[in-house]
């Protein structure tokens, strides 16, 4: 089969066949459909210092993880799916057997692998799931629209991790997640939602997903403004960017008893005011991946009652075999989500 | 009456006639029986860069904030108290109309005023108390141990701010409200507790209260340590002490999912793993003061089953006219709690 | 001041002057610019059992209890409030000193007195309110509209007793806080509202709020019917009818893991099936007035955003003289809320 | 191999051998050391209207479900477990595909089987179980002891299920899990625990674990004696007996904002005053099974720190063969647990 592989410890991906992969007992095989470009591909693409210390050791190996398919192989042991049945990957390769395994929160499994990190991935015509990875989509919702629920379920998971109804949010961060986080919180009955990124196509984009305010950091003062906006502060506060100017900006802003949810990943230690946390008595999260499943159960809802606009999240659409042009896309900043279909 | 002034923007006090106070009508007079020495006087005494920012403008006032009393005079809307009522103080003078106040929440009022530091204080024969932050003690408990209640509450907030029966804690700071929290996680059922400190002294008397390890951080390398003893990490961290070191050992320490409820008051910014948050999925915390009065119910019946041993933390019991020997004891790091008798 | 007493323990009311209450020291005094009239009133004006065995010691009385206006004095020790400003009245008088009022529940307080039960109340031109009983309206709120704020209230305070963003949400009777209840979980992001009522005109407007689907069980077979409708049982089950009928079929109707919030107050003891909450794991909550005051501020917030329509809840518009129109348009069920202007 | 059958619809039970069952790739077979009554098997024992219902067109099948031993085989797809391995089962199997096991509530599963009731059991040489199923004791534990977990757990849910610490605490049902409940709310710092039951032989183990009172409903008036030891109602009430009066007797008893959890298994219908639980606010709860798994861990950390003193709750110890001097004692009431070795 066709794949795209990553061979070289350097800047850049191989497209080479493959063999299409050989299940388990508890596996399903997909027929990839759609797959899409995340920002982990990109470090990965890239190869910069996360993938260097990451990666290194599993290439050459086929990356990517955000897919929309059909089951085409069952293994003995599976239940609930069906081949023929649509499904997405949810990318946690949980172990079952750790506490958080067994406590509900696989997400955090402490011998976690992560699909096109650890394992084979899904830039290819097919990969392989355990079954309990294999999330069942509404056959109405094309291929290349479900491929993007990865990030709209790392928002469900982030905007869910507290109260929104009737709050006023602060979101950091114009990523594809971000841009779903605005839909999401609106169409969960916050009362106004104001989104500071740096990427005027992305805040664009925001403004189209409901955000009553968006705030480029390039040439705006982030708190100056936010609390023109927010007198009292922000009820929550959303950081998806990954910076640390904007998680202090978000700190400050913060109401007292106001709530912080972190999905941005950092480049390393950051320098904050902790005290803010404490006088504060903030409610401080980090959110890592999707709940196994409520967040999935959440995402489709939105999906089927249409609250969340997925479909404009899709500004490029390529051939598998294409994908050098998709990355160059995400690289010059023109992108929102890439689809890619074999 | 005699009372305990800050006079001068110097270290040190000044012990000074001054006049009983008179009670507005929402107000109730009471007659000091016990008040004691809490971190926030030391910083008052030794007028260090906070009290110096803090403080500045309201000298020359009456200080101390720890206190157990009997009600001798009540205002006229007062309600659910009568004279002879023995109480303590809730130092967290909320306004009764912000959001917080109104939603469950005084002890984070915008508008809070805290007793002794920006109102007269407890170090006096008598002082005058918003009947609504008047709590009534049991007068089964000498008031040199109802006085003591404060840390303990302290403690209580930060414990209970998620669950602990059959966790595996870790506490960080050997002060009062260590100690307490020591005796309220065993008695709530934890199934170990490890205190990191610094100071022999309180790390026994840690030991008194409950806990199965202590560690001082002078001569042991906690991280390595604790890894020895919770092999899967700590299920909660309670950040007591305000270090920066012990704030990053807690984070390193915690399990997948695992909760930090942080009480320690830091010199300034702290620079941390913030990306541990992030993957890890913690819950993080800031705790301020006691919930009112939530937390006072609790401490009152940790009290009354006797299960927290109140009374062994007072280490010294002064006249309130000695209390240049109190501040001494505190500053060579003798004491635990030091309580002062008019 | 003109005022509509009960005098008499017979059905009806009386039209009569009344002193100008005078305030105590914590309290405001009220312009009533609107009131309207609850169920409660209309048990009062028809002097059923209920009436009998609560109010029969407190007549002759002034009754009424939803109301907006404006302050016209104050108390020597009000916080928060100026004369002018705009307010409407929670109900719940608490004492501020029992165990519940101490614990941010103020609303289920054990010493509490309701406004107009149990004191005199808005049927009138002006009302004494303890001041924090007294809620600042938006000025942009007609005080027509503002007057219905408590059945919204009621209707906020059980829609959030528990998540409703992607849930699928069932809600029997169909007064005016069943049809609040309607566009609240909308807003709120459910996926999906069915309301099961016995008045065509209701139903009708639980369609304008939002209603998915309308089931009318004077001709329909409601378990049957919601079980097409939502295949694998409601997430989330709103009693607010009071019918021993409606609260079997919504337990019937409720998922393993559902939610039940009953809000209907019931004519005396009910025959149930405890096992289907027991098997089913079900969370069932009690639903008592609103509470202090987080459901007002949510309230406010989306009658701020407009994504209630309040104002068409208000179906009649009389002059408080004329209030026997009132009940007689409510006793022939042709009214959602009257509202009755001094 | 050995084994009790239920192989007519009639009370009573046949022992014959059976074959070692075989595993699937998923399951593992573990070598019963001990197996222990329970009240699920009195009713099949008895052959009782439960039991015709539910287990007649199973038979002939084995029953019993509480169980401890050892691994001695292993299926291809199992992770976290070997040969060699001590295991009790949790006895809800579930699909691992529904709603309720894909969010964390695999104890509600709405295609649940029960072991020994819907599959083949524990009262056995042998059992196979799902590898998810069994769960991994500490070799410390003695199996006879071992296998009175799964009562344990049915408490740990219970008393969990909301706070404990500080509150007082009312249990209705004296059986086994009532009396594992007494001892984890002690662990973890209840104030007072009442416990309302009917067989003086259990309510005396009740006080050795921990009770501070006991109260017995045939010769004593539960409402009164309960209202003279908590003047202002109880603030948790566990019910775990399956009687209506006890049911009503503790909502007659809850304070407003109180919890009650409800465990017992009820005849049918019953007739309860629903407008407490609505004016009080309370937080209802069914309880059903154990959560899968935190409760397990709870449990297993409650035995390691000795907290709560299972050891005593076996009053009697058989060989599996003499299994009807078991159902003997326990139809006698003289029983606690009867503990069965092959």
């Amino acid at each position: 089969m066709r794949a795209v592989w990553k061979t070289k410890p350097e800047t850049g991906l191989e497209l080479k066949e493959a063999d299409v992969p050989t299940i388990r007992d508890d596996e399903v095989l997909v027929k990839v459909k759609a797959t899409s470009i995340c920002g982990t591909d990109r470090h990965i693409y890239n190869w910069d210092a996360w993938a260097q210390g990451r990666i290194g050791k599993n290439i050459p190996y086929i990356f990517g993880h955000e897919m929309a398919g059909e089951i085409v192989e069952i293994g003995k042991v599976v239940k609930g799916l069906a081949i023929g049945d649509h499904v997405s990957a949810e990318t946690h390769i949980s172990c079952s057997y750790c506490f958080q395994c067994k406590t509900g929160n696989e997400h955090i499994c402490e011998n976690v692998r992560i699909l096109g990190v650890d394992t084979n991935g899904t830039f290819a015509e097919y990969v392989a799931l355990p079954y309990r990875n294999a999330w069942k989509n509404d056959k109405q919702i094309p291929h290349w629209v479900a491929t993007a629920q990865e990030p709209l379920g790392n928002a469900v998971h982030t905007v869910f991790d507290g109260e929104v109804a009737a709050k006023n949010v602060l979101i950091t961060g114009d990523g594809p997640i971000g841009i779903c986080a605005v839909a999401l919180c609106k169409a969960a009955g916050a009362e106004s939602v104001v989104m500071a990124g740096h990427n005027n196509l992305r805040l664009k984009m925001a403004r189209e997903f409901g955000a009553d305010h968006t705030l480029n950091s390039k040439n705006e003062n982030i708190q100056k403004r936010v609390k023109e906006i927010y007198e009292k502060g922000a009820d929550v506060f959303l950081e998806m960017s990954g910076s640390e100017e904007a998680l202090n900006d978000g700190l400050a802003l913060l109401r007292p008893g106001g709530r912080a949810s972190i999905l941005g990943v950092f480049k390393g230690n950051v320098t904050m005011d902790i005290n803010r946390v404490v006088f504060g008595g903030f409610k401080v999260s980090g959110i890592n991946g999707r709940k196994m499943f409520d967040t999935w159960y959440k995402a489709a809802s939105f999906l089927r009652s249409g609250m969340v606009p997925l479909k404009k999240l899709v500004t490029h659409r390529f051939k598998l075999k294409d994908i050098e042009k998709g990355f160059a896309a995400v690289n010059r900043g023109e992108a929102v989500k890439v689809v890619l279909e074999p």
